[in-house]
């Protein structure tokens, strides 16, 4: 299983803004939204050993964290527009810290990244970092991966303090610095190439 | 320079379409906005060295191709949306087989692929296919690259034998079939990551 934890610092949490304006009034949802792309879209297909889990922690009512199943999931197309209608609905049922289905693969409750890494701790936990080991030259085990992520602002020190109690693999994928989406990308394209037994 | 051909086989060739449904009525006009944020865009900043042609020959009026060139761009948001609106702009300005300048670094002319590939004739021709070469290991200069795509759908035969004239290296990017906008970013990690020079 890939996991990929994407932190969106001023993303919208709840369902009032506009689909017009998913990169201005809610809070750079945009470059979520592309991230959700990234994780699960194949040519042919969706990639069903995928989860994603967006960290919403905008106005009003901070944190959401929507979680998408790959192998679960429907009506997901490729284009920002409808995945944006799709998180809108997610937020619209936010309830509490207990998780909520939406519609089919995606889920939505009131927690942040604390909660969600508490419940993957027995995953490899891989922080993607400039500063890291190549990641082609990282030893990295096919199984249960949990990438962490910033949106288009990194981590603060808060959450790099709680991504450092799971003693994170920091990896890089090259010598440029790209955006989230393009990261998640990289990382699937370079586990699909190298990490044997998949 | 790294330059990227991506062919709209259905995409829309007038500004007539509305922003709220690109990926229906313009045609699947998404995917090459999603091509054109994957060839520019860095952390930050724009990849300057970069160019992206993207021929369009959807109704009513085909071949269109909008040609954006990194090292004057500006107004270019990563979002689907205000791209979509750069591009439309530029459909509307499309007069002749003469380019015409439509916003800073977008250019558009009523051309195809076959004139197109023959304005690139000194550029090295490279094939992105499901059976190519492993990019990795194909023997990649630097200098002029051209990177030829389909978008959601494959090449035509008769695109594939414009192609061909220019003796393309065909070459893939791993074993699964990637959208073409995930793709060119691959396609540029590989190149930050092992090509020599650049």
């Amino acid at each position: 299983m890939r996991r990929f934890i994407v932190i969106g610092h001023r993303a919208v949490t709840d369902g009032n803004f506009k689909l017009n304006d998913m990169a201005g009034g809610a809070g750079r949802l945009d470059v979520l939204l592309r991230c959700v792309n990234s994780a699960f879209f194949l040519s042919h297909g969706i990639r069903r050993d995928t989860e994603i889990y967006l960290i919403m922690l905008g106005p009003p009512n901070p944190p959401v964290t929507v979680r998408l199943v790959g192998k679960e999931i429907r009506y997901l197309n490729p284009d920002e527009r409808s995945t944006g209608s799709l998180i809108r609905n997610a937020l619209l049922k936010a309830e509490s810290d207990r998780e909520v289905n939406s519609s089919p693969g995606i889920y939505v409750s009131r927690v942040g990244l604390e909660e969600v890494m508490e419940g993957l701790a027995d995953s490899r936990v891989i922080y993607l970092h400039e500063n890291g080991t190549p990641m082609e030259d990282a030893d990295i085990e096919p199984e249960e991966l949990t990438f962490v992520l910033g949106d288009h602002m990194d981590l603060t020190e808060e959450e790099e303090a709680i991504v450092e109690k799971y003693n994170p693999l920091r990896v890089s994928l090259g010598p440029e610095i790209l955006h989230a989406d393009h990261c998640i990308v990289v990382a699937h394209n370079i586990l699909d190439r190298t990490v044997k037994g998949k």
